[in-house]
C-alpha cells in the first residue's frame, strides 16, 4: 500500500466498518447518521443570525408530579444513567430504545427490578428512536449514543414535544450547536446537556466558594480532558467502534465540556459573561500510532488508519469581560487523569487533581493546602443531602446521580434547568472552533453569541 | 485626579522617580538607559535579515588557564553570583562595578576574603561600566543589572573584546535580540544568558531522561514563571524601584526564560528544531491593584499607577517540527511558586512542582510517582560531582553554582558554551512576541530565525 493510499483510509472507511459491526454489535457500533460536515467548512455558522423565536433563557419546566423518562441508548453509559434515574423518587422509566436487543432486555430487567411496570421497548434499527420520541407517555428523552447521533435525536425529541437530556458533547459542529438552539427555541422545550462534571462534589463546593468571594475578582481558569483513552479507542467493542474515528479527520479540542462546564459556571458564562474568542494549537499526532505499533498485529486493518488529531490540543478562550480560560484535550499521551479544574482571582487559586487551594495570607507559607477544612462551610446542599446515596450508587463518584437528581428536581418543581441549550452550545463550540483555528495556523476565532446578547443578564 | 490623568501616569513617570531614587539608592534604582521602544512597534525585526557575519554556532571559547571575571551590578543578584564564581578554581575576579558605593565595597571585601587580590572598582555613575569593559584583565563580563541595561552593557562588553554573561532576560525587544546576535557574530565573542534554571538538578536529570528516550517521541511541553512577586514589586528598594514599571505599559509574557530554557533544551531547540510561531492571551490586570489597595496608604504616589500587564499571560509556541509549548507568566496572583517544567511524549510525561513522572505501563496504575528512583541512573554528572558544594553554597538550590561552574569549565577547556546568543535571543523573544500577539487580539506571530537556518543542525 502506497503512502498515498494509506492517507486515503480515513474516518469514512472506519465508519463504514463500524456500521457493519453495528449491525451485529449494537448501537455502540452505529455509523454516523450522515457524513458530518467538516468543522473547517462550518464558518458560515460563526455569525449570530437574528432571533426567529423567543429565548429559552429563564424558561421554567412545567411542574410535573411525576417525570416520565425515555432512554435512547442503553449501552455502558445509558445503563449507568438508567440506574441513577431509577433511584430518584417520582421518576418513571416508560420507554427504552437501543439497536442492540441484549441492551434493551438488560435495561428492561433493571426497570422491572426497580418495581416499575414494563417499559415500551424499541430495538428495530437505527430509526427506532423516532417511535420512542413520538410516544405520549414520555416527558424527557435521555440520549446516550455515539456523538454524531446526539443532535439528530435531540432535535427529533424536541420536535415531538419532549425535553432532551443529551450526553456530552451535545453537538459536534457549529451548525449542530445552532440546530439545538433553534429547535429548543422553536419547540419551547429544553435541551440540557448531561455535563456530569458540573455536579462533582469539588466543582459544586468550589462554585460556592467562588460565589462567596473567596478568590476575589476572577481573572482566569483552566480546564482539561486529559484522559488516556488509548485502550478504549482501540477496543473492538463499545466506544472503540466509533470514537477513534473522530481522530481520523478532525484536529482540535474534540471533547471540551467536562473541563469547561464547571469553569464556565465559576465565571458566570451566559449569565454575565460569555466566551468571545478562541485560539488553538495542536501537537503532532504520535501516541495512537505508537500505541498501535505496540499492541496490534501487523496485518490489523487499523494499522492503515492515519490519525490527524494532535495528542495535545490546547485552546485559549477569552471572555467578553477579558477573562482567560486554558482548555486542554489529550486522550493519547500516557498520563494520569486530569481535568485541571483551576480557578483564580485576586485573592487566591484552586486547582484540582488532587484538590488544593491557596488563599492569600493563609498560614503555612507558599504551599497549597487541601480543601477538607472548607467542607463544613461550603459543601453544596445537594451533596450534603444526597451525597451518601450518590456515592453508594457510584457513577463517577456520585456526580452522575446528583446531576440526574437535580434535573428531575427542576422538572418536578417547575424551575428552569441549571444549564440550558445556550450552555450546551457554548460549551461544545470550542471543538469546531479549535478545529478551525488549528487549520488556520492558530488564528483567533470568534464564538457565535448563542444567547443573542442575553448573556449580559444575571440569572440569579 | 480625573480618570484621564490617572491613565497618563505610566512607566515613564515611574522610571523618572526611580532614576531620582537611584541617585541615592544605587544601581537597583537605575532608570532605563533610554525609553524602550514599545514591542508593538518592533515588527520590522520579525524578519530575518541576511547574515553579515559568520555564525557563532559551535564557536569554541579560546581555552584559558585562568578565567578573569568583571562584574557589572553587585546588588542582591550580582553578589550571589560573585559568591558562586569565587568558589570555582581558576577564577579571578578582577573588576567590580556598581553605581552604589556600598555594593562595590561589599563585593570588594568578598573578593579579598576569598584570598584574591583587590579588584579594580568602578562606581562613578551609570556609565562607569564602560571603563570596566575596556580593561585588559577581564575575559568575561557578568551583568546583573535592571533588565533595560542588559543589552547596552552586553553589547559594550563584546565590542570591547569580552565575552558577556547576562542575567535573564538578556533582551526585552526583538531589536535587542538582534543587537545581541549581530554583536556576538561581529565581535566573535559569546553572549551567554545566565539561565540558571537550565542547571537545576531536576532539569538536568530530566534532560538526561529525555535524551535516553524514556518519554518516547516528544509531543509537547509546558513552562511557566508563576511566582507571586507582589511584595517585591511594591518594595521601596531593590527590584521594587524598577521592576513594577514593566507592568505599566507592557502586556505579555514579561519573563519567559526560566520556564522556557529547560523545555527548549528537552526539545533540542536551535539544534534540530526551532520556535516557529506564538499566540498569546492575557487575563485582566487585577491583582496588583487589589494588593495595593490592601497595603498602600491612600496618598501613596503608586496608587496613581495604571497596570497594563494581565495577571496571567499564557502563550502557545509551535516549533518547526510541530511540537507545542505552553508558556505561562503570572507574578501577581496569590499562588505557590511553579515553573511547571513539563515534558511529554509517546511513552510518558514529567511534571515538576513537585517533581513527578508517569511512564507508560509503570506499576501502581494511573498515578504519578516521584523521581527518586531514577536518580542513580539519570542524575547529571555535574550534579554528582559538584552537587554537594552547590547545595552548600545555596543560590536557588545550587543551580546557580552549577551554571557558573559549567560556564567556567567551557572557558577553561575551550568548549562552546552550553547556550549561545541564539538561545538567549530565542528564549527572550516570547516576551515581545507575546506583547504583539496580545495587542492584535491573540494573532499568531512568527519567530525570527536568529540562527538563520542553522537550527537544523545537530550540535552533539
Amino acid at each position: 500500500m502506497s503512502h498515498h493510499e494509506h492517507l486515503k483510509f480515513t474516518r469514512r472507511d472506519l465508519l463504514k466498518s463500524a456500521a457493519m459491526a453495528g449491525a451485529t454489535l449494537g448501537m455502540s457500533g452505529l455509523g454516523a447518521p450522515q457524513e458530518m460536515e467538516a468543522a473547517t467548512g462550518d464558518e458560515r455558522y460563526l455569525k449570530t443570525p437574528k432571533a426567529r423565536f423567543q429565548s429559552m433563557i429563564g424558561m421554567k419546566f412545567p411542574a410535573l408530579s411525576k417525570v416520565r423518562v425515555g432512554f435512547i441508548g442503553v449501552g455502558g453509559r445509558g445503563t449507568s444513567l438508567l440506574g441513577n434515574f431509577l433511584a430518584i423518587d417520582d421518576v418513571q422509566v416508560t420507554a427504552i430504545c437501543d439497536i442492540v436487543k441484549d441492551h434493551v432486555s438488560r435495561a428492561q430487567a433493571k426497570v422491572e427490578k426497580a418495581g416499575q411496570k414494563a417499559p415500551a421497548l424499541f430495538d428495530q434499527g437505527e430509526r427506532a428512536f423516532e417511535s420512542l420520541c413520538r410516544r405520549d407517555d414520555v416527558d424527557l428523552v435521555v440520549i446516550a449514543t455515539p456523538w454524531r447521533w446526539h443532535v439528530p435525536m435531540a432535535v427529533f425529541a424536541m420536535n415531538n414535544g419532549k425535553h432532551a437530556a443529551v450526553e456530552v458533547p451535545a453537538a459536534n459542529t457549529l451548525k449542530e450547536c445552532w440546530d439545538l438552539v433553534d429547535t429548543s427555541e422553536k419547540t419551547r422545550h429544553h435541551c440540557v446537556m448531561l455535563e456530569n462534571c458540573c455536579y462533582g462534589s469539588n466543582e459544586m463546593m468550589v462554585l460556592n466558594m467562588v460565589r462567596a468571594g473567596l478568590f476575589g475578582e476572577l481573572t482566569h481558569g483552566a480546564a482539561a480532558y486529559n484522559h488516556d483513552l488509548r485502550r478504549i479507542l482501540f477496543s473492538k467493542e463499545s466506544e472503540g467502534l466509533w470514537r477513534r474515528s473522530e481522530h481520523l479527520d478532525r484536529n482540535g479540542n474534540l471533547y471540551p465540556t467536562h473541563g469547561l462546564g464547571p469553569v464556565a459556571n465559576y465565571m458566570n458564562i451566559n449569565q454575565g459573561d460569555r466566551f468571545e474568542s478562541l485560539v488553538s494549537m495542536s501537537s503532532p499526532a504520535k501516541s495512537l500510532t505508537f500505541y498501535r505499533s505496540q499492541h496490534l498485529a501487523a496485518d490489523d486493518p487499523r494499522m492503515k488508519e492515519a490519525y490527524k488529531c494532535g495528542d495535545l490540543n490546547i485552546s485559549l478562550i477569552k471572555t467578553a469581560r477579558g477573562l482567560v480560560i486554558t482548555l486542554e484535550h489529550n486522550v493519547s499521551t500516557p498520563q494520569p487523569y486530569d481535568r485541571i479544574n483551576l480557578i483564580a482571582g485576586t485573592k487566591g487559586i484552586f486547582r484540582d487533581y488532587p484538590p488544593r487551594i491557596f488563599l492569600d495570607g493563609q498560614p503555612g507559607g507558599d504551599e497549597f493546602v487541601g480543601i477538607e477544612e472548607f467542607k463544613a462551610q461550603y459543601e453544596h446542599p445537594l451533596w450534603k443531602q444526597e451525597g451518601e446515596l450518590a456515592r453508594k450508587l457510584g457513577g463517577h463518584g456520585g456526580m452522575d446521580f446528583i446531576m440526574c437528581y437535580r434535573l428531575v428536581q427542576c422538572m418536578r418543581e417547575g424551575l428552569p434547568p441549571d444549564s440550558d441549550v445556550y450552555d450546551a452550545a457554548s460549551w461544545c463550540a470550542p471543538a469546531p472552533l479549535s478545529e478551525m483555528s488549528v487549520a488556520k495556523g492558530s488564528a483567533p476565532m470568534p464564538f457565535p453569541d448563542f444567547t443573542r446578547g442575553r448573556w449580559k443578564e444575571s440569572r440569579s
